[in-house]
């Protein structure tokens, strides 16, 4: 197939005056534009997918951004993401930021310079005032980037006051919360809502141990699990993370402690690998399925311009009743 | 609108420096960076990334297929595909085919629109046939597409010679291998090698259970683990997949059936999973970063013409010791 660079030098012209006759951007004289046309025909020219983009000034392709994608919530987002996408006549491009802020900026940069149409943002790196500068569509995932980016999430709050009340069930008296430490993020209603409804039902102790944010690896949360232990030793009830709590399950299973007997664990998200392990965990499940396609939609809402999106799209949760409690 | 050149001359850099600077296509050095970043800004230049692609004829994008991106070893390959992609300067587009071949077809088309550089894949649904009709750059991994593809997989008989050799030291005699059913895929060398093995060393009977291809459900896996211990309670060893050995550790758990001591279980991949659970699963381990690096390199040889590729390269696995065997 001849290249837009082949229909310019038999047209006579330059590849920006061929790309402004196909954008219809710009002035082309008549009589050039025929000579492109010709030049075209004669070398049997189909613009190819990159030029029909530059003419729609539109790529089909949205953007992603998650901190690690084999965090198994973030790979089961982004499989429901992309098919949504997919089912909607768009692409998927990915970026794993791993905590690295100038990533997530260069994603931005890329809506700028017309490479994604949009972007959906899970990460937490970079500076909120960074986004507000845009004006292309984004939508965020659990973190609040002000309020013309559309927020989407899951009840936090709800989710919190869940766990708590199975504690109360269970009769905790010394219960460990893991949370993370970010500002803006919907999850602190989670914690903050645990920790209020346990203080004021009058469990003895409320203890917190802060995971820094974006730590998803399973060593860091294991050796965390082992400090709980470690300094209390007559911790009965954890919640925290997916991935905290099967570590906490884990560590106990190696110390002889009997779960849910002696020790009630409940983790949030409900992800694949809550249900592998023995007894599976009790969890808060956020519905992956029906975030990705609500996200999807508000960001082709923005970008296709079909509808005004709210600003804030909060989903329910439920709790995954395994054997930890 | 100010051009690239004048841009150039205004920081005083080349044109190339700041075209590399705004693809993000190679280094630039944060000062230089931040001079090309104020000239643009100072002349209003907002580069279009569709129209340089178009004049170059390349779009800096790398397809990746993977059949499911929720499976712990797709995410995993995934996410280190992109971040070894990016280090190179090339971003990544998903595609999840969850078996629908349709979704690989797409994907091969794409390569011809010039949507994409090149292709990665890691799916086994389409027909061989359709593959090697194409002339562009694409790997495969773990998958034989004729010998004009590469082909980028592990040492599968190795991995099936250690799970053999870790039966026959537990002096195992009714040992159960489940395996897929695909031709042309590398993991057939796995079976074939593990059951010689046994056999050639007098294990009693080895049985064989078939999962479909392209199944990867905990569900689907659970139910056939249920099937194994009702048909065959005397199972002794089982040797599959990391879902498959972690649904058996899970159902065997739940029956009371001790593992180590009257039940060795080994699994392939050594995913993030299989260290989650108690006791840690014993389990054949890919590594899949470098997995990721080398089919990253050997498509981008291609795709760079940088050099020639062998049509075959095969990485070396090991165990990990967990607590099932």
């Amino acid at each position: 197939m001849a290249s837009i660079r082949e229909v310019a030098q038999e047209a006579g012209v330059g590849v920006g005056t061929v790309s402004r006759a196909l954008n219809g951007s710009g002035y082309v004289s008549p009589e050039t534009r025929k000579k492109i046309e010709k030049a075209a025909k004669k070398l049997n020219y189909t613009p190819n997918e990159l030029a029909r983009n530059l003419y729609h000034n539109k790529t089909g392709i949205v953007g992603v951004i998650v901190p690690d994608l084999e965090h198994p919530f973030f790979s089961s987002l982004v499989k429901h993401i992309e098919m949504e996408l997919y089912e909607q006549g768009y692409k998927t491009m990915i970026c794993n930021t791993v905590g690295i802020s100038r990533r997530e900026q260069e994603y931005l940069d890329m809506l700028e310079r017309n490479i994604v149409d949009g972007i959906i943002t899970a990460s937490h790196g970079l500076e909120v005032e960074e986004y507000q500068k845009q004006t292309k569509p984004i939508v965020s995932i659990d973190r609040d980037l002000g309020s013309r980016i559309p927020l989407i999430g899951c009840d936090h709050a709800k989710g919190g006051k869940l766990a708590a009340e199975l504690m109360l069930e269970a009769r905790r008296r010394k219960v460990f919360l893991v949370s993370g430490i970010s500002p803006n993020v919907m999850a602190n209603d989670r914690y903050r809502t645990f920790r209020q409804i346990l203080e004021e039902n009058g469990v003895v102790a409320v203890l917190q141990e802060e995971m820094g944010w974006n730590i998803f690896s399973w060593e860091a949360h294991y050796k965390m699990a082992e400090e709980i232990f470690r300094l209390h030793p007559d911790v009965d009830g954890i919640f925290g993370s997916d991935l905290a709590a099967l570590a906490c399950l884990n560590v106990a299973q190696r110390k002889g402690i009997r779960v849910p007997e002696d020790l009630s664990i409940i983790g949030f998200d409900a992800m694949a690998p809550s249900g592998m392990v023995y007894p599976q965990l009790t969890a808060i499940r956020q519905n992956v399925e029906l975030l990705a396609e609500i996200s999807v939609n508000a960001l082709l809402d923005m970008v296709e311009q079909r509808k005004n999106v709210p600003s804030r799209l909060i989903l329910d949760v439920e709790i995954q009743r395994g054997g930890t409690v």
